[in-house]
Formats: structure tokens, sequence, C-alpha cells
């Protein structure tokens, strides 16, 4: 089979639930016009399905490998990047002001979504360029910004994230690196950083390391964290890349997936001294970092969307081949797998749940297009959902590429054809970026707390306004405002006992909104003849699956969500490990 | 860390859940005292902590491999295999009146969750072996049996199951592969065999093949096939292993997992003559397979609690040394990550998970023990669980080794903690000896139709009456209830639309009822003064986790179980996959 990027769905999730019309009706965006918005989802998914799905295997199989010191890509990888590049499809939602192409976010989401869906290790390396960029256009200084956004907006030069070391991982405060003044305004690097995702290869002129260390004296924990620019090479007088800047790739990782993503332990100022130069504030660190990492988020979550479109049309394609058996009932002739009930709920609960967390994702990205316009509430709405997006569209995400395997039967535990690529692949998402249990902390903290509540409380609300008529969706959304209330008057341990499920409860409430109001737009537009009949059709279907199927299975969770901690606390560490 | 076998634990599910007490008062298994059981849980498991369990890694990173048409299983296999054999743990259920022990069933399930939780894919090797002494014992001639089971008994040689083929997988019907009479009551066997799990390997001196195969003129479809015994190498007259008998391993699959467990295309007839036996009559190939392969199903659900405890054990242990940020709420200083709310709700998920599967599969085991007693209801019991254990062992012990890789971070997804291999390893096994998509249609099928559905009734009324005053309970008996009776009357269809779902409930239902059980049981002993009070103490938390927090998910999946086809349909298979 081959991989084809599901441009009506793209179009249609950006017109029904981004509001990307709405969107181009701001001066901001007014160059996003529908046909622009086309050719550019079109364009990008023939160039993830022509250059990127060709070297998703390879990219497993080979994979990034380190040889004398430097990491080298798979075969083919180097030149498939340098077309990307030349393609424009790195700068869409980068600043107009310093060589991007000040596009919506939401756009670059689309693209993102196809390339991933193609090989999505090889679009990871985007993602942490995006981080940059984006802590950059935020925090950088004019003359930071002129030097290194033009080159990072194109993606000539990649970005990464130098948060952890092997002490610190999701305690960040814990980290030791050090930043020693050199008397000329820049700062000396030291330390070791572990799970840096490409941050060695050879696709790129510049590597452009966001590294975050102390500098002397500083304060310890997250107040004493400040964020530096280290190039891989320091740049010349002209601004291109000249004498390389002491940081060594000691080694890269043996993972269980996403092999073509070089995950480097890098040591910095261990060969020669590694030079680098502060990013906004003296102890700025943390806020800067959480800028690098919010889209980021966003986008980890968005890879679950990716490996589910993938797994999803590598399922269907195999369903429609392998023939097994007469269905029950049925006559007595072997039929394709996709005829038989069970095979079609699992083929439907693909389709559906990657229906699902797309329209999660895609509604997401509009905030925070509008977020950036300054609409009112839409940068709260961001922060409320990004936890929602990063943990159900990697849960799900999982669980599709688990369902893909099973679909393929004994052929999806062999390698050869790919489903457990996806399977391994997609399991370091609910890892990184923050673990979804994290996500689910934030949810209960600070995205709980906004307001006293009131940012939930609008969500809820608005989802009731539309479910009325739909039970389902109604029954899990007063189940979500019930635990809210809950929470809103739990402990801190209460509250953290019960994240988890409330976290899952409120994205599939949220989930189960946007399909409601695609099943909506979908049926209008038939109603009216517009649109593309066939996908619309199909669009009733997997709403009401995941409506009627889907959506009731997270009102199990509320038990849970509301048990509070005391029995977790029941048994000390040593009981509990006896 | 190292693995330890949970033998309190498994003492304390055989006697209150098995019943091996009341077992022993038959008999037939007089020889199973309290003090032999003991001794055996005890010796066992201290052989797989000591013996299989350091061969867990290097099992997966060497493997098995195939050189010069032979398979080579890594270093120490060899040993660790004689070892295991001298040791009898082989032996331990095999009939006693072909050198085997002739113990209950429930014992040889203890050994083989010790066993598979140090190291799942050498303990598949045994599993294949009981499967053929079943087949033998139940279907073979007096001469096969004094032949073949003695040395398949000690575990000298062992066996295989020879289903599947390219075109043959879960439709075992469409199989190809030849038997010809070639005159002195001997058949030679032609075709190729896919998936055998063991096919070759240098541990022991024969390999005992189990084939399907079609006679000439036998009729298509399951009706005319029949089973075959094919050893590796053919018997001479004193019953040693001779000449070899034509049967060349071609290849062994890369997989995702279980990578010591070669999994070979094995070709009968090609390298000469493959002379092989029936077993049991002509064109009863399918009923032998059934009986070689109900066990099977339990012991492969039983893989699930074998993963689950070994992924537990590590997590557990990895959370008590890893030191991560402050506990919110609760001073400045880090603790180890054991000590935050949403890890311990992983690890209690992870504990309690693990013994409510192991639960289950106890309880069926001792089925399995009173049905070859006759005791009345026994089998029809043990084929009502087959399906449940073999679904939900394996998909709740896929989902614990997930909570494993999560609980270690970023350290989960990198190779070198063994977390991923458990993740990895496990997912095979709700593919293989039938997928659980054909577990679920068996239950809603075959099983259900029991009695006219008086069997799935009898154990929800059992669960009723003991669930009184337990309401999570309680309300999943009485959904389980519900949607059996809507079962009882919907199509074919429908019934299989929702025969996953409805498989999940009623598996967790009877599960949860295992642990009321055992609560009550723990209780008592505390009550009473007697037992372990420390481990009596953490399973009246595992058990309250349990009920309160994972029974309630189920209820979420009735709606799903009562949706019917009709949506499945609404779509071609076309328009699905577009």
């Amino acid at each position: 089979m081959t991989f084809t990027a599901p441009t009506t769905e793209q179009l249609f999730v950006l017109k029904t639930i981004t509001g990307i019309d709405e969107l181009q009706g701001h001066d901001r965006f007014a160059e996003a016009t529908p046909d622009l918005v086309e050719a550019i989802v079109e364009g990008v998914g023939e160039f993830a399905a022509g250059e990127f799905a060709p070297l998703y295997r390879i990219g497993d199989t080979v994979g990034a490998r380190l040889i004398d010191g430097a990491v080298t890509m798979p075969e083919g990888y180097r030149e498939a990047y340098q077309h990307y590049v030349e393609a424009g499809w790195s700068a869409l939602s980068a600043p107009a002001d310093h060589g991007g192409q000040g596009l919506p976010f939401s756009l670059a989401t689309v693209a993102l979504d196809s390339l991933g869906a193609a090989n999505m290790a090889f679009a990871l390396c985007p993602i942490l360029t995006v981080g940059a960029i984006e802590a950059l256009h935020h925090h950088g200084s004019d003359q930071q910004k002129a030097l290194y956004l033009p080159k990072l907006s194109t993606g000539e030069w990649t970005g990464t994230m130098n948060l952890t070391e092997p002490q610190a991982g999701s305690d960040v405060g814990a980290l030791r690196a050090t930043a020693t003044p050199r008397g000329d305004g820049t700062y000396a690097i030291r330390g070791q950083k572990i799970y840096i995702s490409f941050g060695d290869h050879d696709m790129a002129d510049n590597i452009i390391h966001l590294v975050l260390a102390r500098t002397p004296d500083a304060p310890a924990g997250t107040k004493g964290i400040s964020l530096f620019l280290v190039p891989k090479y320091r740049l010349d007088a002209d601004g291109n890349p000249g004498e390389a800047n002491g940081i060594k790739t000691v080694s890269i990782e043996h993972k269980m997936g996403i092999n073509a993503s070089p995950t480097c332990v890098l040591q910095f100022g261990e060969e020669g001294e590694s030079v680098g130069e502060l990013i906004g504030p003296e102890f700025g660190g943390m806020r800067a970092m959480f800028t690098m990492m919010n889209n980021a988020r966003l986008n980890v979550g968005l890879q679950g969307v990716q490996i589910a479109e993938g797994a999803t049309q590598k399922a269907l394609w195999f369903a429609r081949e392998r023939v097994q058996s007469a269905r029950a009932g049925a006559g007595r002739d072997p039929v394709a797998i996709i005829e038989h009930p069970d095979v079609r709920r699992m083929l439907l609960r693909m389709k559906a749940g990657t229906e699902a967390i797309r329209a999660l994702l895609y509604y997401a990205s509009g905030q925070v297009d509008r977020a950036n316009l300054g609409v009112p509430g839409a940068r709260e709405m961001v922060d409320l959902l990004t936890p929602l997006a990063k943990t159900y569209g990697t849960d799900l995400g999982s669980e599709i590429a688990s369902l893909g395997v099973q679909v393929h039967g004994g052929m999806g535990y062999v390698e050869e054809t790919g489903a457990a690529q996806y399977y391994r692949d997609i399991r370091i998402a609910q890892i990184y970026e923050g673990t979804n249990g994290i996500q689910a902390a934030d949810l209960v903290g600070r995205k709980l707390g906004m307001a006293g509540g009131d940012v939930v409380r609008g969500l809820i609300a608005e989802v009731q306004a539309d479910a009325g008529n739909h039970p389902a969706l109604a029954s899990l959304a007063g189940d979500v405002a019930e635990v809210t209330e809950y929470m809103v008057g739990a402990s801190v341990d209460d509250r953290l006992a019960g994240s988890y499920p409330y976290c899952t409860m409120m994205a599939v409430m949220t989930a189960g909104w946007l399909m409601l109001k695609q099943s909506r737009a979908a049926q209008a537009m038939l109603d009216a003849g517009e649109g593309n009949a066939e996908f619309l059709k199909a669009k009733l279907v997997t709403t009401r699956f995941y409506l009627e199927r889907m959506v009731p299975e997270a009102g199990g969770l509320k038990a849970a969500a509301m048990a509070g901690a005391d029995l977790l606390y029941a048994l000390d560490a040593e009981a509990l490990a006896a």
C-alpha cells in the first residue's frame, strides 16, 4: 500500500472545527485565502506521501547512527529534508518579519499532520525547530532574531531543546549544567544533556541548541535556571556557520522506536569551549522553556493523530486484501476480513478515533491562532486544551496503533508489515514533552485553577449547550461537571489521585463535542448538496460511532476520578513493593 | 533489580481461589499435600528466578538465530533447559501413567506463572509441549502414548503445533498441507507451515510436530482435516531419535518481541520424506486441535499474568529508586517517584490488575482439574472461562506492561531498562492461539449458547449472590446480565458486533468477583491471626482498588456491547477505506 494524506478530511476539519475562514477575516491572516489553504494542504500532502513516506521503514531498520562522533541519517533523509526546505513547508507559520510566511499555526498543524503520518520520526525534527523559533521569537533579542530566525524558519538550520539531565527529567529544577560569563556578554556552557532529539544529524548546516543551565550563584531549583542559545557551529562575521562549538555527541540511545530520530547524549564544553548566549533575562529560563514546550506539547499530541492516520490506512488496506473465513451466517465463501463484524468494529474505532483526536488538535491549533491575535479567552482555552490534547491524543494514538497490529493478526507482530513500527514509534509520545501524568497534574493544578475553575466550567457549559439532544455526550458532560466541582473542593492529593481519569473524561467530552459539530456540519452540507457526498456520509457514520460507542466508555472513569488519595497511601512504599 | 517469584501470593490464590485443598481431597490428587504444593511453588519460583530470569535480556538482544538451516538458541538457554528437565518441572501435571507426575493442572499453572514471569519467550516452549501431550493423551493410540508421552512429559523432547499456512490463519479450514498414505499405516506429509513457535531449536533431543493436514479426497474445509504426529527425527527400533525426517526450517520471523522464541517457517517433505502418523481418527483433526489449543489458550492468558508480574516488579523497583521532584503540598525535598499520587495510581493499577488476572487464570485452572475429575458443570465453566481469561488476561497484561514503560518515563523507552521488552513481548499474546476477537466470537457463539445461555446465567448468578453488598460489582453484574439477555435474543451480526466489549465486561465481572473472594478470605485470616499480616493487608488494598476503581470502568462498555451491527455496515468496504 502507499500512504495518502487525508486532505479532504483535513480541509473539512480546518473549515468546520478550526474555523479557518474566520481566521482569514483577521488582517494578520488575510493571505490565508481558501485557495491558498487548499493549495498548501494538497501540496504538503503530496510531498509527505512522495518524499517522507517512502523513508519510514528504512528509518526503522537502519535508523540514525553515530559514526565517528557524528550522527548519520539513513539513506535518503538528507535529500528529502533538502526538498522539504526548498519547498518552503518549514516556514508556514513562522513570523513573517524574519523569513517565515506568517500563516496560521493551524495550517502548520495540518502540514505536520501529513508529514508525521508519512514519517513520524522524521517530522519530529521540524517540531523541535518550531520550539526554538517560538522561544527566540518571544524571548530573543533583536540581534538574535535577525541572526537565527531566518535560517530556522526556512529549516536550513534546525533547533533542539536541551532540558533533561540524568538526575533531572520531569524535575527540571534539579539540573546542573553551568553557564559561566566569559566577560564579553557570552557564557561558557558546561554539562551533559540527555534525550536530545536530533541533537546531531547531517541534514542541516547548523543546529541551534537551546540549553537550560545555571549561572554562577544562581538560586536552587527552577528559579535559578536560564536559557541559552548554543549553536553547533559558531557564526562567523557574516552570520554563517564557522568553527565547531565544543559540543560532543557522546552516544545515541537504543530505543523501542522512532529510530530515525537520533536521541543524543550531548556533552557541552568538553571538546573545547561551548559558547552560548542568554535568551531573555537571567533566571527567565523556565518561562522561555514553557513557551518552547507549549506548542511542542500540542505537536506531540498531534503525533498521536499522525500514527493513528498511518496505522488506520494500513489496517484498512490489509483488511480489504486479506481473505479469511466465511462471514458467520452469510454464506460459505471466505471473505475479506473487513467484512467480519469485529474487524469492522476495530477499523471503525480506528477511523473514528483518529478523527476525534484530529478534531481536538485542530481545534486547539485554531485557539493558538486566536490567542496570538489577542481574541479574549483564547489563551486560556489553549492552556486548558493542551494537557487534554497531549494526553488523549497520544493515548488514543497508541491504542489505535495497537488495533492496527491486531487487525493484521500474526502479520502484525512480524516487522515486515510495518504495523508494529507504528505501535513502537508512538509509545514515546505518552512520555516526552511532559509525561501524560504530568499533563494530568497540570490540568488539575494550574489549568483547573484558572479563574477559580471558570475556564473549565466555561468549556463544559459550551459542550452542554450544544449537546442538548445527544444523550451520551450530555451524560458525559454532566459527569465531567460533577467531577470538576469535586476537584475544585478537593485536597491536592485527592485531585492528583483522580487527575488522570479526569483528564481523559474531559478530553473525550471535548472530542465528542467536536465530533458532534462535524456531524451537524456534514449533515448541513449534504442537505445543501455541497461538498463530497461520499466523504460526508462516512463522516456521519464515524461521528455516530464515536458518540454512541466511545463517549460512553469515559463515563466509566468517574468512580476512579472521585475516589481520592487515601487508598493510594494505605500502604507505604515498602509494603507496596513487597 | 532481580526477579522474585510471588510465592506468597501464588499460594494464597491457590488456596482461596483454586481451592487446592479441596482438590487434594480427591483420590487422584491425594499426593498434592499442602507441604508438597508449597515445596513445588517455592522450588519452581527459585528455579525461575535463578535460571530463567537471567536469560531474559539476552533472549531479546541476541535471540534465536537460524544458522545453516538449524535454530541456535542464545547462550545459556540450552543449559537452563536441561536443568529444567532434570529438576522435573516439566512433568508436573502430565499423566502419571506415562512418566508424568499426575499433579493438578493448577500446580502446573503456578509453575508456568513463575517461569514465564522470569522469561516469557523461554516458557513458551513448555506451553507447546503441554499442548502436544494433551492431544496425544486424549487422541493418541496406546503405542503412540508409550513411545512419545514419557519423553514429552519430562521435557526431554518438546512439542509444536503446526496449524497455520500463509492462506490459512484464523481460517484453519483453508489449509492445504497433504498427507498421503504410504501403505504401511504411515503418511507422507507435504506442505509449508508458518508461525511455528519453537519449530526448531537445539535444546532437546527431538521435536514432536503435531501437524494438521489433508488426506487424499478429504472434504473441503475443517471437516477434512486430520492431525498427524511428525517427529523431527524418526524413532529407531529402540524408540530413540534416529534419521532426520525431511523437515526444513526455511526461515524464522523477525518479530517485535519474544525473540528467544524461534517462530519458524517449516517445509515438510521437501528434503526427503516427512513421515507422519495419524493421531486419532481420519478427519478428527479439528477436535484434536481444540484439545491441544484449549489449555494453550489458558496458558496464553497466563502470559498476560507473567508479563504483568515482571513489569510490575520492575516498575516498583524503579519507582522506589528514582528520586524526582518534591511531592505537591508536602515539603520541598525531592522524593522517590513512588510517593507521587499518579505514580502510585499506576503502580496500584499494575499490582491490582496483575492479581485480578492471576485470580482469573488460577480459578480457570482449578476448573480444568475439576473437569478432569468429572465434577459436574466444571467442563462448561472451563469452556466459558477460556475466552474470558485469554482475552482479558492478555489485554490487561499489555496495558500493565505499558504502564510499566510509563512509570520509567524516558528510560522506559530506552531498551536497556527492559521495561520496553515486556511491552513488545506481550503484544503477541492478544493475537496467537486464536486472536482475542475470535475468543470474543467464541464467547457469543458457542459459549453463550451452552444450555441455552444458562451456563453464562449461572456464572452471573453466582457473582450476584456473592456481590450483594458490593455496589460496583453488583452494578456490573447487573449490566452483564442485561447484555446477556440482549445477546441471547440478538442476530448473529449484532452479537458479534458487541462481542468484544461484552467479553471484557464479563471478564472484569468474574475477576472482580474473585478479588472480592480474596478480600474476604484475607480479612478472615487477619481476624483469625493467621497468615502473613503484611501480605494480607496489602491484599485488602489491591482488592479494594480493583473493585472500586477498575470494575466501574467496564460499565462504560455497555453501550457498545448493545449497539448492534447496523452502524458497522452503514458504509461498504470501499467507502470505509476511502
